[in-house]
């Protein structure tokens, strides 16, 4: 999806088995009874999270390229299509919770198959389009990594019994995140978009020019601490603070507060990958619609930034050290408090960050031609832009000019909230 | 669930052991991937059936009368209770397909702990209340033998790729169905409900007087070349051959056969749990709901027989040679061609019948008191009854006055058609 | 739809004008506007309620047997066409609310065309067949001032000013209620449907024998203040005391209390058709689903009678004298506390008596062939049987065998409780 | 909603007068039974829109600056308040067609009242605020002027009898329209926004800079004709050429043409304000949803506009002759023809032109305070902005920078196509 190939090292393979191995690594803990939850038509089962990520490479790479290349089962090419229209119908995404066969040991050897042949391909084939679309595979493999974590864990909530995706060990509470501070950023034209070397998707291009207003941007994210205020302060019964469409989700669904929080006689706790703990009130808030997040920024007088802005301040702060960047290696699956520091913060990682964007294509934008070109493009519409990645978010996945995209009302991702206003700081 | 007391035998272990070992059989060649399908809300995973039947041991036997019971896990009791709300709450039955906890393996050592109990507590307790609970619990688990059968089939049907539930072997073809002979039946007074020893539910009771007019009712069920010609005369366009409800049904849901029926090139074929077969012309028709069996014995010029005329004609052949009987343990899980011949024949197995009498009480039906009474009575509104057991029934199971009820538009269970007419034979 | 043809008297045309004039003389306080209200699917504007009376003698008289009949309009033929699947496609139910045209004015010409043609048509032709196609254009007829009355107050509820079918005069506080006596009937069989000369609808036939066990019936109907006893016992809250599917209908809905009933710090108050009034604690309880009639017996320590009950005891009390009868022609489209007497009362008026019986076909029923025939045979399906007609029903149009139906949520009609229980008198 | 106040001429009252007489003509023609329609929850009576915009002024104006303002029924504060939550709870907007009370007649004498109390107003009270409310106050009814044309439209539509708004007079067949033509922009950075006097609504501010990449955008609207190409060439059937949430709604609504076409014997006719008409291969094709525009622009090869190039190009022909403006005062309710030439036309009127522009704050956009901010700004989500009125705006209700916006699924509003591109003339 990527419209400049990017220069693919010597080591695509080595990278390949990187990608790939830890895929299974976050489902390793997982029964085969786990693999298999849809808790919803939105979450996948794990399972098909490791089928799907290898007929992309089967559909995309081996179909085409590898001479003689004979598939495991040739169903699968049906089975595992998530989307493509192109390659004919596909089952509906709500019933991916009844394919118990292939099992899941079927699923593991169809993973090694492919392997085995990817590495037989990359033996012999060199060619720059193999390599731009292996490693489309390998970023989208990335994505399902981090659905792998949310939608277990969406599962795991809707069991009564809470199970916990990793041990339930003690965490250390780190200390408190300090004040926010603002960032002033001057009116002016920018560049928004993927400029440099390296992979992007399509929807990051082209690199073009944007005038912005002058604006402030938040040095930290928002805090569970903070968000409770807005809760105390009636947050959620006031329409005021609502989009017409937010407030009318909060009606039907009787939202209260974000989701996997609930009120018990002890304070609020939070339903994490490690099962439920207190609420702890230094952590980002996490888990929240757009709305959620658009109706907290209008409470405390400011306004979410613009997908542009985010860029603008994430890219002059590329040099910085990004000390406190938690993404998926460090293996919490749970955002982590800011440091006591004015400096911008938590750019990547911890949580994706509700911009007011919504989704749309870039001036110039071209979505690549045949199979490929169902895929970000096909959504420009009724989505809003998310930026900055998340705890479940591989760090090779992530970049400045990266934009991801959800339907305003979702919440299952680590989702949260960076404040931005207008004109110079206050 | 019965109000007169069946006398148990000394073998009541020995028989709560050949109930529980049958369950598992049924069990035994799925996968643990399998046993989490849940391809619809009327349908539950197998896995959830196994815990469910054993978690009614507990509550209703073990709980109150085995002294110092300490349960495998607290949280069971609401986990896998199904209905019952003087319990408290219990778990909203769309999400069981999320209890990938316990897993398969853990619910297998409930079962065990549990079997180990009732071991221990019929060592020193014979009251008749245990030995009644004990057997209300066996027939309960029968049922959801059967529940096994359909909703895995559901859940095979529901994946693209149709798994089989039994290898798909050669099946030998049976001499087809001889012509449909009918039965008369005079005017008067007769007995209808449960009167012998013996268990039965509180729904076949008291036994009570009906006044019937004269009638016939079908030697044999309707077969799958018999619907077919129903088909092929429009059976399923012409809205004068069916219920009002019925016909907004077929137009909503664009049924054009019954349920696991596919037109090919090839004919007609049907999903069985062998995997997909060709349709069988002799054979029984089957998952169909009261809507379509009600249009077709209309279309017939004919009627469905009311549950009284049902158990009339079934206590006249009382004492004839089942010799057809294709129950659970016949181990086919399909029905099977009647033989050529014109005495009353499926009156038990094959397929359940539908009636055209609404599920309602009998007069002076009294539901037990407690937890007991949440049950048959809670469903007696908007379901219709079905007579005779099938295919999937254990075959201790089904008796003359067993009354088995869904909703109209049910279709996955074996249910098929009988065939009525008032008077004397024409 | 009677199968016995009833022997019209020479004043046919004096019974036609009657009933027609019945019709104009309830929409006649409505203007235009309120013509137009369809509140909810099961409802219908009342303007729609005029032209569908007319079309049926149109299309069923008129048509068929008025030699060179010229309709008002063709176009007529399908818009006003209820159901009929016969006369090919009609209107979906949902929409009527649209059909601003033709003009209430023109409605009216239209009722006046079709009024003059019948006048010709009975100038000349006295064949049975046409007087008996009128005299079931009647009874059609007076089923539909029944729902004018009960579809423009559902219509003024909705409207959040709440305007008054009737001028809200004072109404004079009649003598309250005598407490309940217990009439009892003895064992054995019965006759049961239309016996008699006169007009009936196909499903009172054919006239069948029924075996009853003993049971009592209630001398009046359940009252609001026995009634308001069950709210505060609990009974909204209770699931034991509900039926499964009325559970799930009380959880959905949010169900509290009777539709029309309101709670203020004055207390209860009712919606009528004279406007918001304080709850009369003597009167009927009314405006209830199937669902609360049930739960409210179960409450009791009581039962609904069946059909055949209420049939037998209505039978009973045939002779005496029906002085508290509330009917249509009362115009009080309210129902009126029980004298303080023990004898059988408000058998017809006041309120529609929920029974236990499903709506379901007698021994022997046999639609009418044609067109007549979809009618009532086609929603003997998910349906409850109601007796004894209502304060809106018309007094010539009620009768012992009579049965009205509806599915067992409906709250819209005059639908109150009588009780009954098994055995003799406690 | 303007937030720099305008100036009004002395002659107020006159605009005043003239608006709100405007508004009656265009109900002048329809019965009472008309105004009460509400064919879908999207659509409001005619009555309804006469009453709500009287509202306005009296909720916004009378109440607030007319001392000892006594309104005709206080009540009317609740039922007509179409969304403001600030003033407390309002009614659903689905029961709108229940408001049979008050009555048409009652409604025009509250819209004689509230006039007159403006008149007396505007006798002694000429401070700006409130000639500022005024103001906008006629140009919400204006927006209802629009809306009683679309919506009336689609409830005739609705009525199966498919009444006319208008005498179905015979139109003169104007010339074809020409060939399309390509006008280019340059890159650069331009204003957008309002700019100059006059009244504006508060999402066309503030005026503000963007960056633009050389675009060119098409002469006229794209024609019937070239849409019957789209379908013939599959449109419909090819999920390529959709985006994904489009496709799910072509599936799920059963789309194949846009909203009032159907297709005969003879050819595709069209429903009007003046009945069924063959469909006119040169006119503007309209009444289609954005999901329709973008497939037709993807399948051209084009794409539709930014709601930003379509702004600068509408500034660059603000001097031209707009001799083909087609908007409400010319009475045709109906799309007109472009004229056989090559520059800029029907910029304003024929039909809303959808933009690729999801509807957003503009940089630096502040609603006002108060009952006024609960407008433009609740909807800023999960809509598209459309640009350049239709044939029935009102002409002084239009401008280059105004803003529609409906959600992307929105079909009944006159909404048609110009097509854009990137880079110089091909």
């Amino acid at each position: 999806m990527h419209t400049q190939p990017s220069l693919l090292p010597r080591n695509s393979l080595e990278r390949y088995d990187e990608v790939r191995n830890q895929t299974l690594k976050l489902a390793a803990t997982l029964a085969p009874d786990d693999q298999m939850i849809q808790s919803m038509p939105d979450a996948s089962p794990t399972k098909w999270h490791l089928a799907h990520t290898t007929w992309f490479f089967e559909t995309f790479v081996l179909t085409p390229y590898l001479r003689g290349y004979i598939p495991i089962d040739s169903r699968f090419g049906f089975l595992f299509n998530s989307y493509y229209k192109r390659l004919g119908n596909h089952p509906s995404r709500a019933i991916r919770g009844t394919f118990s066969r292939p099992t899941l040991d079927q699923i593991l050897l169809y993973r090694t198959h492919v392997d085995n042949c990817i590495d037989e391909l990359l033996g012999h084939e060199t060619s720059t389009q193999v390599l731009r679309l292996l490693e489309l595979g390998l970023n989208h493999e990335q994505q399902h990594q981090e659905l792998i974590i949310t939608d277990i864990k969406h599962g795991f909530w809707t069991n009564p019994l809470r199970p916990s995706y990793q041990p339930n060990q003690i965490r250390i509470v780190e200390s408190g995140a300090g004040p926010l501070a603002w960032h002033a950023f001057d009116e002016g034209v920018y560049e928004a978009g993927h400029d440099r070397g390296g992979f992007a998707f399509d929807n990051e291009l082209p690199q073009h020019s944007v005038y912005l207003k002058p604006f402030c941007i938040a040095s930290r994210l928002v805090t569970n601490d903070e968000f409770q205020t807005f809760i105390a302060d009636g947050g959620y019964t006031r329409p005021e603070l609502w989009l017409s469409d937010g407030w009318d989700q909060v009606c039907e669904s009787g939202w209260q507060a974000p989701l996997y929080w609930e009120q018990t006689d002890d304070g609020w706790t939070q339903f994490t990958c490690r099962g439920t703990l207190p609420l702890s009130p230094d952590e980002p808030v996490c888990h929240m619609s757009f709305y959620e997040a658009d109706a907290f920024a209008r409470w405390a007088g400011a306004r979410l930034p613009t997908e542009f802005e985010w860029e603008v301040a994430a890219n002059s702060a590329r040099n910085s050290t990004m000390t406190f960047a938690n993404l998926l290696e460090s293996e919490m699956y749970h955002p982590r408090p800011a440091a006591a520091q004015t400096s911008l913060q938590q750019i990547f990682g911890d949580t994706w960050e509700w911009t007011s964007s919504p989704y749309a294509a870039y001036p110039g934008y071209c979505p690549p031609a045949g199979l490929e070109g169902e895929y970000n493009g096909k959504f420009m519409c009724n989505q809003m832009v998310l930026r900055g990645g998340s705890c479940a978010t591989p760090s090779s996945h992530i970049r400045e000019s990266y934009r991801n995209y959800f339907p305003p009302k979702t919440r299952w991702q680590f989702s949260g909230i960076r404040l931005a206003h207008d004109g110079t700081p206050s």
